[in-house]
């Protein structure tokens, strides 16, 4: 039996240590500053309070202050944070982590680095932390975190550079209904799959404008903003160096995004034309990975361009987003005519 | 102002002459011998019973016994049969097809040779007409009938071996609502949009799946199964010496399918564990390219693995939709372990 121990205790870190839980595993959820509130909610009913389900009774829950006692003894580290907290967890919780102690993050996303080049979170990490040996895995491909409370089948790919503690991290977390796939290849699946956030919007703006012009549901707009989205997708892992054989991984992800996640919020109403401050505005409280990495990819694309390294004609939808968020075009004005080329 | 002739006046063949008269064309519009109960509604009232639309009152239309007569004077032929009709548009109309007239085709499948070998229909037209100068392109990509009738933004390949026939054809057919890509890769267009029928089903299965167990959609199921189809969809594009760059217009292919198809219901009936003939049983009536094209992947593989040049092992979901047309297991038995792989 393992000790687990999640930092940051948000849906999909609480989620996650549903199946190792069942698999036997003593869990531990640590809240992070901004968690007291859900913690105290665990702690004293057992209620999840964002994720809306009872917990297993075997959770032991901690407030951020208590975090010493949560990691005494810990065999492995789960990193629930979103990509709003990779700083905090990079400086304020990493020191506390000793070397070679696996550490599974659950973070979506990517740095673009101001020549344009791109790091996923356990490069980030790494380096940031010189003469350190971090051992971090991270989990990509498609899963939303109420399925997988319920218990409904996922299929996950946990990414990292040595497969012995891959093989290990499985072990831990494969159930019946929780399927994990194994990748040393972990730039090309934290790119495939940070992708999808962007790309979810880009798709979803025509579930916006098919509400904005009937109320109802239509789908060969979507499926032509979907296969655009491949098409980019594809470039953009060339463009990076990556293996396309990732393209899978981010194409379920996207899947999954565009029906179950929260980008479909903002998509849809930057389809119906909402100006992108007003959106964000009536958002609040959503977390919007989606934001995040459509407006680092805009900024690595027009660095990768200045270096001719790249074209951002290349990637029409992505651009389109990255004006749509500048306030220049209203999100329904698709750029069809550069789709055809 | 061109005239356009679309022989075979299903859902597709009916709605693609829409943007085609929007332009100013003349569309006439030629049934089957399978046809006469729609050409007599269209006649009579401009009503398509299949499609469950009104027509431009501008489109004339023809019983098959009045072929001749439609065809006298035609600049363009859009063969709208489906791939059961493809035989009947070889033997009975292409003889009367003078050669070089355009022909384009909306018909989405692949004819797998005993060897395992791949054809698409132009190839496989071209092939059983030697001597003759055929001038046949395709329209491959997402695009439901209705929704095209219904002037949805949609976007669709143009494939063919003539670029100069193809723009020609994008001239005639695009609208503002209507996008046409071009592309002389034909087998590649053709063999990702065919596949898409059969991963679909496969797809489906979770909507099933999730049916049975609580009445809900779920997603991370569904978006698994979709993220293994787009792998194998790549695996076999590569397996046939198609181009990836393909890929992307399956992949749109695929996600109209899943939602706006008629693949869907077969899918979600053996996803709840319904025997495929009490399946087909129950969906008379309805054109199931997904099951035609789904057993000539099969046999093609095993016979391509026969001659040691592909393994179904890498192929475990394509199989496994072989597997329950055959009837040896469930449509809910899917082989997550074998995705893992």
């Amino acid at each position: 039996m393992a000790v687990i121990t999640v930092i940051g205790c948000g849906m999909m870190g609480s989620s996650i240590a549903i199946p190792a839980s069942e698999n036997g595993h003593e869990i531990r959820l640590a809240g992070s500053p901004l968690d007291d509130w859900i913690v105290e909610s665990v702690r004293t009913t057992g209620f999840h309070p964002t994720l809306k389900r009872q917990l297993p009774v075997s959770f032991r829950s901690f407030f951020f202050s208590e975090l010493d006692r949560a990691l005494r003894g810990t065999d492995v580290i789960v990193s629930g944070v979103s990509s709003f907290g990779v700083d905090w967890f990079l400086k304020d919780i990493l020191p506390k982590i000793p070397d070679g102690l696996p550490i599974l993050s659950i973070t979506k996303g990517m740095i673009a680095d101001p020549d344009g080049s791109l790091l996923s979170y356990p490069e980030y990490y790494r380096a940031h932390c010189p003469g350190r040996s971090l051992n971090i895995s991270a989990v990509g491909g498609p899963c939303t975190s109420y399925e997988l409370a319920d218990k409904d089948p996922t299929q996950v790919t946990f990414c990292g550079p040595d497969m012995e503690t891959l093989v290990m991290l499985r072990g831990l977390f494969e159930r019946p209904y929780y399927h994990v796939a194994l990748s040393t290849d972990v730039r090309s699946v934290e790119l495939a799959v940070a992708l999808k956030n962007a790309y979810a919007l880009g798709t979803t703006l025509a579930v916006g404008m098919a509400e904005a012009k009937d109320g109802k549901l239509h789908y060969n707009s979507q499926a032509a903003l979907f296969g655009q989205s491949i098409r980019e997708m594809r470039k953009l892992l060339l463009l990076h160096g990556c293996s396309e054989d990732a393209l899978y991984v981010g194409a379920g992800d996207l899947y999954v995004t565009i029906f179950g996640g929260r980008t479909r919020l903002i998509g849809t109403l930057l389809g119906k034309d909402v100006p992108y401050r007003e959106a964000l505005e009536s958002l609040k409280g959503v977390t919007l990975e989606s934001t995040v990495i459509s407006e680092r990819m805009a900024h690595s694309l027009e660095a990768l361009s200045r270096a001719g390294r790249a074209d951002p004609a290349d990637f029409p939808l992505l651009m389109h987003i990255s004006r749509i968020m500048r306030g220049e075009v209203p999100g329904s004005a698709i750029p069809w005519e550069a789709f055809r080329d």
